[in-house]
């Protein structure tokens, strides 16, 4: 008799973006007429770069043609690929990495889903509270999780990030076995400083944790202070995994690529006490389930590092920035409490007088007409919060502050 | 302290592709003028149907307009291709499928890889042998396979397929509780008739059975009389999983697409005999763990069911058919007995004389310069066989059979 995976029936059945979905379906039943202005799902708009589309059409045309067709290409992906980032991403910062320490992927998101499958079901988990969905989720399927108690999993240690602790994790007085990490966070929008990653990594040194470190929007940070990778910290190859994404750097949420970085000096344990290289591990798992990125996809990555596609992206980057500090500017003269939107694409929102995040959501939405995403959404520590993206229309972003403003004010 | 998945390390430190490698480069270093043919790994060799080349610079154009561009697409796939293909590949075979019964990803490797995230730890697995490795491996990794025990895994049952038994696979007389089928099948080129799959699926009816079936290959078919879907057999809606690839029928092996059914039909039970509906769990699995298709990659898999597109897949799979005929000829008239390469680009190969499969495979490479994969690599009931692909360029083929018949005659 074939048996399901009872973990995944653990998983509450409803889901924050269907939620909003028929709340904002609801509202457009009963006011067919009015104009609503998407500011919650942290989809790009802006096209890509120039540089990409034309190294994506050339490489359309090798497949083509016998003599430069290209059939699977390695499950870590190309060379040519792996080498741009090394260059561009890391050792222009002063990090150092080889080549196999570098896995092209279809994501971020898959990643930091698969992740866990190297790693023990009992290991205890780590997050910042609010968080990206994914990272609990993942952990929930395959029982690591532990079971939902009062909106929190038994097995997961929350680190609430709030505007009362300026949104800085506090060091636990307990061991993690592994932790979840995010910065520029989503969704709060806030960043970490290098003496503050500086104690994350030497917690993890002490207590043998391993983080999984989501430096997804990196290439937002305005700041020439705030780190941009994990590795700009001395020891962190020993204790983390570094997940980064083309999907906010150059409009590639439906193009698809991402990669992580898995040092050779990081090893976790066995019960034993014997230590393994994940990277060994990571590469096995990926050799087996995974059969490479879109060779397509791969050379209109390796096009967002040339000196074109850098000047592209980087317009983009920009536009999404003015959008922000638009969006920050014109919710703070409401006099709202405004944190992020400074090295991050996201604003999150202090609801006023203590109002619920699914209270001031539907208000937004039924007096301004337009959609965030409930703080609570993203974990306990997240109620009380909206969160804004800026990734909209200029217009668009115009438009919601006026409306917002008209309905606050 | 973060604890590695053991089961990991339970699996094998060589793999059959890099052995192979390993041997063929100590060839070419000890004969560094000869011209070796390579016939063993399964990659396409001809460029992608010209249908998918405009469909994808369209599509690659698109995301370079603000007003046409896509961002994030739906995880489970655009309804464009989703109708594509159950009109094409279901309907017009009597198969009636719904849109969410479909599931658009990355390639039949990764969700023949991930499709044991929904399956309890502790089923018992059901093989025929020889097999796709990724099939066993995936299950060693969450621990379902159990140890390896003279070459075999403790908690699956191999059907051994061989001449001997027309390479039909028995039906055993135990249960077993999921069960990997590949029609036509991979390594072994061999298909399975109606009857016979019905039995099949009676099996898993009565048993409790779930199968996957891996349906990469059938774009190979040519006989009419042998089912291209599992569930063209009554009932199968209930019992089976149905991987698809774009890889060999369209030439995507580094452009990766295929697809997998999940019938609303289908469940399996909890420990408590509940029946959960594993539709809803593989959603719920690729919602959390994966973030769609690339676009371009979906616009280029729909233009392969346009009219012009069915017309130029169809003449590349008779390009790699028309080479498994002269393959299957030439080999068999040097007297080696030869299975497959009917309807599907893969010749099963006995060696003469009980030699081994590797020292077969090390006396071709040696003295007709022509490389295969050792039967043995794909399972303890390969041992005595060699594989040889029909994804080579013509002249290849053909200088390979001179070479082969040369060296044996």
């Amino acid at each position: 008799m074939a048996l399901v995976n009872e973990h995944f029936l653990k998983l509450p059945n409803n889901y924050l973006f269907s939620d909003i979905a028929k709340k904002v379906n609801a509202f457009r039943v009963s006011h067919p007429k009015k104009d609503i202005i998407r500011l919650g799902i942290g989809d790009v708009t802006q096209p890509l770069p120039q540089a990409s589309i034309e190294a994506m059409h050339k490489a359309v045309d090798e497949l083509a043609n016998k003599n430069t067709f290209r059939g699977y290409g390695p499950e870590q992906g190309y060379d040519f690929l792996i080498d741009a980032i090394l260059k561009n991403d890391y050792a222009s910062r002063g990090v150092h990495l080889e080549p196999s320490e570098i896995f092209v992927s279809d994501g971020a998101k898959s990643d930091t889903g698969n992740i866990g499958d190297i790693l023990r079901h009992d290991n205890s988990i780590g997050v910042t509270d609010p968080i990206y969905p994914v990272y609990i989720d993942s952990n929930v399927m395959c029982g690591r999780a532990g079971v939902l108690e009062d909106g929190k999993w038994s097995n997961v240690i929350y680190l609430p990030c709030l505007s009362e602790n300026n949104f800085i994790p506090s060091i636990p007085n307990r061991r993690i076995d592994i932790l979840y990490l995010c910065y520029p966070n989503n969704p709060t929008g806030t960043v970490i400083s290098k003496a503050e990653l500086k104690k994350w990594v030497n917690y993890a040194l002490e207590n043998d944790t391993l983080i999984l470190y989501d430096a997804a929007y990196e290439a937002y940070i305005q700041d020439p202070e705030i780190p941009h990778s994990i590795y700009e910290i001395k020891g962190a190859k020993k204790v983390a995994i570094e997940f980064r994404s083309f999907s906010k750097t150059a409009g590639f949420t439906g193009v698809r690529c991402g990669y992580t970085i898995v040092p050779k000096e990081l090893t976790a344990a066995t019960l034993t006490g014997e230590r393994i290289p994940l990277n060994r591990l990571w590469n096995r798992r990926q050799c087996t389930k995974f059969n490479g990125t879109s060779y397509i996809t791969q050379r209109g990555a390796e096009a967002i590092y040339s000196p074109e596609g850098k000047e592209q992206t980087k317009a983009t980057i920009n536009y999404y920035m003015t959008n922000a500090k638009i969006m920050k500017e014109g919710l703070e003269s409401t006099g709202l409490k405004v944190f992020g939107g400074e090295n991050a694409p996201y604003l999150w929102v202090k609801t006023p007088r203590g109002i619920s995040s699914w209270k001031f959501f539907e208000q937004m939405l039924y007096e301004a007409h337009v959609v965030g995403t409930p703080g609570v959404g993203f974990g306990p520590s997240g109620e009380g919060y909206i969160r804004l993206t800026a990734f909209g229309e200029r217009n668009d972003c115009e438009e919601a502050m006026k409306r917002i403003r008209k309905w606050i004010l």
